[in-house]
């Protein structure tokens, strides 16, 4: 099978030519574990922070060795987990970048829930993420005024439209470029959207925070938490997700201006989205509920075939996709299902990603 | 009557020679409230910051003309505010580095209930900002293992003592000196104190904490915040009360390290004491207990007369003090008084202040 890795140890931002595909053995299966052929695999900006050992004390994948890790969505080719058989669906924090993964103790989809994709976004880890800071953290509710941050990005847009489900009267992003923006305020249903990139942007951010925020959420970087701040509410949450402005940065750490704390009496929140894994299945309860009535919605930004997967997160880490970042490694239909037309036909059935 | 002004407008730490007594005329009584004459002033670091403008947006008290601000334990003398009359003892925080002062609507104090000079120290605004922090942002119950700096202030020193009042396990104290240090495992009872002018200081704050941290309160620093963040337990609370080491700093400004914040998990809060106004007198009812039954105590470095009040602030603002720094404007007992001998007798039967 094929997988990929790094051709040498990353010393700046990664850039497609860091990366090649080569031929593996395929993985053995692990006790309490899978092997999976990846049809989903999700990029996400942490995984560039942990290929430069800059993640939770994870080592970083060895270059020329050991394949670059991501989550997925696949099928189960074999088993030595309760419960869980050839044919199944699963979604594997520990997967790779590869045709086929070795998943141990995956967590078993139901495919009638949601398309199967979208457990590589949003109602994967992104939207836990979302959610757990959202409804555990923030614990957002009537009334509450939300600025959020990377709003385009699946983490973003999923916190303004779960906290709207939760009845925030003010929902307001920050994205990079007018295009994100759009998206922001017709799909995901913001109230507004402001784009850092522009000229004159802090004036656009004081005017649509008339009332300032209840909640900040803050997934990018020191410059916009010290913008948001200056439009927090006192007792204002602040949700510390990520700084991925910082991801690949060289320069002085990301640091929280201390006096806007003290002076607005905020209350600053650390998330930490792998504490959330035990509640994985409430928030796939809600979340798919909101899918279903058409209230939560992200953009994929999805290219097809392997290959694919280090120009997609070139473009990730650089800023440039819009929307959920993901790789079909293989079609979700597949010589394991063609036994049963019924199944087969089902799927067919599916409207198309309006992207791929 | 004397009042003291600054000489000159602040561009440093402040030192005695900044200030100056003066004759001034006595107040005139305000509307909704009295002019008293002041016989227990408190200094506190955050007048540093304030007289130079750096105080939550208050403007700086005009040199040779406004007398310095100070919280005050005072006696009415002229009363425009119902339900106090002249011979009453109340406390004010507009009150001033001067022999009468006017203030609107002081609280009213219970000559019985402590006495008065603790009104100005542990019963006073330090002693509602550490039970404020403790009990109602960080929340501390049984189980919880507090940090917490500037340990032989009276804050630091209120916190640790409200903490185990209310159950907390162990109580680890940061302090500037050995004298400090053995002041805050003596009298205060907490279970280690480490002194941060040590060498190895770092090794014996982590032996302190063979558990980490559950509650840490910072009232220094951010060099301190960042050194007890490493010892901080996940979802670990903190309090940002103050950063005292930063007010007379001309670098930059306090910051919090964003990525312990995530890794932690940490729930950082800002505290300002000013909110929790409405609540003296439920701190008052606890403290007070706590101090009757010899559970809650603070040292007093204090001095004797308005005079001395500008050398004392001089080494409260470099860390030379030892406890609650507050000076003796005149005494208690007074003309008012005088035709009630049994008041007086009353009065003279208290022991002595063993720094007086």
């Amino acid at each position: 099978m094929k997988q990929i890795i790094l051709r040498r140890a990353l010393s700046a931002r990664p850039t497609a030519t860091d990366f090649v595909a080569v031929d593996a053995p395929r993985p053995s299966c692990p006790e309490n574990g899978v092997v999976a052929r990846v049809v989903h695999l999700s990029l996400d900006p942490y995984i560039g922070s942990r290929l430069r050992g800059r993640h939770m004390g994870q080592a970083p994948p060895r270059p020329e060795i050991d394949p670059i890790p991501g989550a997925v969505v696949g099928q189960v080719i074999a088993s030595r987990m309760p419960g869980v058989s050839p044919g199944d669906w699963v979604h594997g924090m520990d997967g790779a970048w590869a045709e086929e993964a070795a998943l141990i103790a995956p967590r078993k989809l139901d495919p009638k829930l949601a398309p199967l994709g979208a457990h590589a976004g949003v109602l994967g880890m992104p939207g836990l993420t979302a959610w757990a800071g959202v409804t555990r953290l923030a614990q957002a509710g009537p009334g509450d005024v939300v600025l959020v941050d990377a709003a385009a990005g699946p983490v973003g847009g999923t916190v303004g439209q779960i906290a709207r489900s939760r009845g925030a009267k003010r929902i307001v992003g920050v994205a990079g470029g007018p295009e994100k923006c759009r998206l922001v305020i017709d799909r995901y249903g913001f109230d507004a959207c402001v784009d850092y990139q522009a000229d004159g942007w802090r004036e656009v951010l004081a005017a649509a925070l008339p009332e300032p925020a209840t909640i900040l959420f803050e997934n990018v970087g020191a410059a916009l938490l010290s913008a948001g701040m200056a439009h927090l509410a006192p007792y204002g949450r602040v949700v510390l997700c990520g700084f991925a402005a910082h991801y690949h940065d060289d320069g002085p750490a990301a640091a929280i201006p201390a006096g806007p704390v003290i002076a607005k009496r905020a209350k600053i929140m650390g998330l930490v989205v792998y504490d959330f894994f035990p509640e994985w299945e409430e928030f796939l309860k809600e979340a798919a509920g909101l899918m279903r009535e058409g209230r939560l919605t992200i953009l994929e930004d999805r290219v097809q075939g392997l290959a694919a997967a280090p120009a997609l997160f070139e473009r990730l880490v650089s800023g440039a996709t819009i929307g959920k970042a993901v790789v079909t490694v293989a079609a979700e239909e597949n010589p394991l299902n063609r036994e049963d037309p019924k199944t087969a036909a089902d799927k067919k059935s599916r409207p198309p990603d309006p992207r791929a």
